[in-house]
C-alpha cells in the first residue's frame, strides 16, 4: 500500500497457507517458522516497492540485528494466514518492521525485526548508509497503526 | 550444571557445528535458525535434568509465548558453536530462559524465550500449573549470571 | 485438473516463489527443499480433489516410502516456480507421484514419491487399504504424460 | 574410516539426536530431513578426510544431481541416530554416496546421492574435473559393503 502523498511504501500483506513441513509434533506451526513468515512478507514488501532485497551482484546486504515474536494462538495445517508487515522506523542505516500474523480476525502472533545495511563481502560486517534508491522507496508508519 | 545446594538445574551448554543447510545465500546462519539452536539447548537441559519436554503420551506441552534474539556476529559454515541456556525465571505456569550463542570467546547472539505449560489435546490452549515432577527439577538464576 | 470422463483427479500444478530461507550459501535452493515443494504440490492436489491429507482426527496417515529427485538446473532467489504433480500409480495401499519443477519452459528438477496408507496411532506402522472416499478421488496417468 | 592400504577415505558415521524441529505433526522426522542428515554425514566425511566441501573462496562447488531415500521405519523425538555414508562411485567429475540411517540395529532409511564438481560463480553450471587434492582423498567401496 503506498502512502497518499508519495510513492513510498510502508506496509504489505501476504496470504499463504500453512504447509505440512512447517508443523511440529504438536500439530502447530513451529515457533521458528514465524520468523520465516515475517521475512517472506518483508521481501514481498520490497518487491511491491520495485526492489529485491538480495539482487544478483548487489553491493549491500541486510542482516538482521534483532527479531522477536509474541505468540497468541497456534496456527494449524492448511490455515490460510495473513502476514502483514509495516515499516515502523527508518534510520540512516537501519529499518525496523512490525509484523502481525493472523487467520481471519484472530491474531496468531505479533513480531518485530530490525535490519541493518552492510557492505557485501566485507568482514567483519560494516554498517553503511542505506542507498538512496532503497531508502527513498520506504516510509515509516506508527507501530500501532 | 546443578546448583550447589540441590539437584535442581539452572543451565546447560551444548556444542554443535553449523550445518550447510542452516546457511543463507550470504553464507551465514539464517536468523530463524538461532531459535532452533536455542530450543536444541533447552531440550538438552531438560534431558540433563532427567526429563523429556515431549515424552510419548505426555499430559502437558510447552508452547512458546515469546522468543527474541539480538544478533552480534554472523555464524559461518562448520563453525563450532556453544549454545548456553539458563533458566532465568520460573513461575507457576511459565519458564523463561536466556541463551547465549558463541564461537570461542566471541558472542554471536543473545536470546530469550518464555514457555507456558498447557494441557495436551485441549483447544483452545489452556495454561495449567507446571507439574511438580518438572518444576522441582529447575531453579532460576540471574539473567546476567 | 480433472480428467474428462470422471471427477477423479490426476494432476495439479502450483506456482510459488523461491523464498530466501530456502537458499543455500551457493545462492540456489537447497536440494532438500525440492522434497518440500513436491509435498506442497501433493497437498494442493488433495485439496483440489476436496480432501485434506491430514485432517483433524483422521483415521489414516500417509508416510512416504520412497522419494527421489534428479536435479537439472538450480533455482534462485525470487524465481517463480511451477510445481506439477501427477498420480502415476494407484494401488490398494499406495500412491505414486511424479513431479516436475520448472521455471517457465526450463525444467529444474524431476522427482518421484511413493506414499503408503497406514492406520493412525498404531506402532509399528501398519499398512491398510486406502479408504474408498480417498481412493475414488484419484486416477493414475502415465508417468511421461 | 581409512582403508587399510592408503590414506583414502571411503566412509564415515555420525551419531546425532533427532531434534524437535525436525518432526512433523505425526511425531516422526519429516522425510525431507533425511536428505539433510545424509548431507551432514557427507560433510563430516570430508572433514575426516581433511577437507571442507565449501571452504571460503573455494574454486569449485558440488551441487547434487540426484538424491533418493527409501524409508523403512520412522524416527522419533530424541532418538539417537547413526548416519553412515559411503563413497560408492568416484568418476572424474562426480561422486556417488550410499547412506544408511539407523537407530541401534534397526535401519530407518537407506539413501543415495550423486554430486558433481562445478566451477564456482559460473552460470550456467559447468561440470569440471574434481581437483586432485580432493579426488585423491577418497576411494569408492562396494555399495553393499
Amino acid at each position: 500500500m503506498t502512502s497518499s502523498k508519495s510513492s513510498r511504501w510502508s506496509e504489505h500483506t501476504i496470504r499463504r497457507r500453512v504447509q505440512f513441513y512447517e508443523l511440529d509434533s504438536a500439530g502447530i506451526v513451529h515457533f521458528s517458522n514465524f520468523f520465516r513468515y515475517m521475512e517472506e512478507a518483508e521481501h514481498a514488501l520490497w518487491r511491491a516497492a520495485g526492489l529485491s532485497i538480495s539482487p544478483p551482484d548487489g553491493a549491500v546486504g541486510f542482516p538482521r540485528v534483532n527479531a522477536t515474536f509474541d505468540y497468541r494462538r497456534p496456527l494449524r495445517f492448511e490455515d490460510e494466514v495473513d502476514i502483514r508487515i509495516r515499516v515502523v522506523a527508518l534510520s540512516r542505516r537501519t529499518i525496523r518492521y512490525a509484523c502481525t500474523v493472523s487467520v481471519g480476525e484472530a491474531v496468531a502472533a505479533e513480531g518485530q525485526m530490525t535490519i541493518v545495511c552492510v557492505r557485501m563481502g566485507v568482514e567483519p560486517l560494516e554498517a553503511v548508509s542505506i542507498p538512496e534508491a532503497i531508502a527513498s522507496r520506504f516510509e515509516a508508519v506508527a507501530a500501532d497503526a
